[in-house]
């Protein structure tokens, strides 16, 4: 549709978090957005039924959105009659979008590639230690207060042809494959939606699931919450992993039993790096906090500090893209919300 | 001088620790040097003084020598009157080789490449770890037990465009700046013995160290340790380096003065990832230990447990082209040992 309209600049109104514009677009939003938009709104909507937002709301050809922006729904969708698209400087908008955004004929863009690219060097840094052992050889270090002798104590550790298990090839997944070919890892991969080809493709051997588990030192998942991976790290599957491996999830804690985990990583026999996990925060008593063989971290993986830059510069791009009557780079696909994060 | 030479499998004797060989290579070491060797005597020579050993030592042609290797020097060399060449299965070999070594004209290779590959890894994994706040917020989220608001606790946080400087253009310094092209960093290097050219050929922007100092959020040191390198982060350097910025030490503690360091850390002004210190291991008492904003490790970044492997399998790969007649790939030249580790 894009392609048939006559390049003009948009008017432009952001829909997020209060403080977000000038964490997505630097000290000076309004300044940011102008050579972008006919008009821009720059001070961010955070109730789209506010008296004083529907006047924003009313012209918008675009909708910049971000982090705690609402669901839009019909009756949200109602007070932009000028709406054409949706480009959410986030990395997911399944909570945002409504089928009703399909009805009307939105194009939608996000900036989960951008979102992407911290998680898989958070998740490419932490295999890389869960390899050497380096929590366990701290806390060690840490407890004796004398040397650790690693050549007797952990003849195990190592990065040298290690097995790698990756759960999902989203874009999240895809990244830290990319990233993992500079190592001399041993990278293989399972994702049910993966066809052979595309796996030969990205140079990576696929196994089931359990294959997986049961023959890899370290398993990072970047699969969805969606109904089918609730609970797929189960007690039956995390029995499959072998003594001493380690599982990273920086991807949603509902993947994960954390009860059969807490069982598993408590007798010591696995290690566990969250980032995310079911409920967030963990309650007070969660015996993640205080073990040595797990390293838990407040859901940073994702974009922080300066990576929110990241996707905003990801945001304005995809609006001088939409201004030039060129199609999004990073476009949303409605078939493919069902199965992606 | 091997060009000259027949091909002709040599004499190999191995000088190591008593347990090394099998974890250079693998549980018969005997059978995997064979095809190698004209002879090879598997079993460690820890002593080259003691009676059995001086058997071996008298026929070997190669020897392999691996950790606690004991300097060779004129006296050890009279009981080899058949050594051409030393095959070192380890990062450095500065505290094995003597002077006489040259005289001789025996030709010498080391593992060092193979050896910085861990280094660099786990210096990329935390660089990427130091940028995301990593230690930082994990230990917040541990003493707090409830969520900890990143994007107004940690607004500094995060890899994009965040500027990163290494000290020493060392085998291990260049495989970190190989490794951190992948990422959207600004990383910068000092080294005195690079130049321009070099820097340009590397694709990295020289600086002054002061100013390195001055403008980077994470500083690696990748160099030796030498007369010139000793106490090179001292009181007066650590205290150009901003606000929050953290130091990162996989090379040789001899480069930093603790006592300096530590008022830096203890302050919470720095941020330090301490995998060598001095002394090493340190005193019980060292408030390294328990910072909330140091990350101490026992000298794991180094080869260790299957990357010992590694170096076996270079040292195997050497001993494969000094039968075939073919120069070492890893060759030690004189000249440069003074300033390498």
């Amino acid at each position: 549709m894009q392609g048939l309209r006559t390049p003009r600049l948009p008017v432009v109104a952001l829909v997020m978090a209060a403080d977000l514009p000038r964490r997505l677009f630097g000290p000076d939003p309004g300044r940011t957005l102008a050579p972008l938009a006919r008009r821009a709104h720059a001070e961010a909507v955070t109730d789209p039924h506010d008296p004083a937002a529907r006047a924003v709301l009313e012209s918008a050809e675009v909708l910049v959105t971000g982090w705690e922006c609402p669901r839009l729904g019909p009756s949200e969708l109602r007070l932009m009659p000028a709406l054409r698209a949706v480009i959410h400087a986030g990395g997911s908008v399944k909570n945002m979008v409504d089928d009703a955004w399909w009805q009307r004929g939105l194009t939608v863009s996000s900036a989960a590639t951008a979102n992407a690219l911290p998680v898989a060097e958070f998740t490419v840094a932490s295999i890389l230690l869960a390899g050497k052992r380096h929590e366990l050889t701290r806390q060690d270090y840490r407890a004796r207060r004398s040397a650790v002798n690693t050549r007797e104590s952990y003849p195990d550790s190592g990065n040298y042809h290690r097995r790698v298990g990756l759960l999902g090839a989203s874009l999240i997944g895809r990244r830290v494959l990319e990233l993992l070919a500079a190592f001399d890892l041993d990278v293989v991969i399972s994702d049910p939606y993966l066809s052979d080809e595309e796996a030969q493709l990205l140079g990576v051997r696929r196994l089931p699931f359990d294959e997986l588990l049961r023959t890899c030192d370290v398993v990072s998942l970047h699969a969805p919450a969606t109904p089918e991976t609730a609970g797929l790290l189960d007690r039956r599957r995390l029995a499959l992993m072998p003594d001493g491996a380690t599982l990273i999830n920086t991807a949603r804690g509902a993947l994960v039993d954390h009860d059969a985990l807490v069982e598993e990583v408590v007798s010591g026999r696995l290690n566990a790096v969250l980032d995310t996990t079911e409920p967030e925060p963990l309650p007070a008593d969660s015996p993640f906090f205080d073990l040595p063989n797990v390293v838990l971290t407040p859901h940073i993986a994702g974009s922080v500090g300066n990576e929110i830059r990241r996707m905003g510069d990801s945001a304005l791009a995809e609006l001088g893209r939409y201004g030039r009557g060129e199609p999004f780079a990073h476009p949303v696909a409605p078939e493919r919300l069902r199965i992606t994060a």
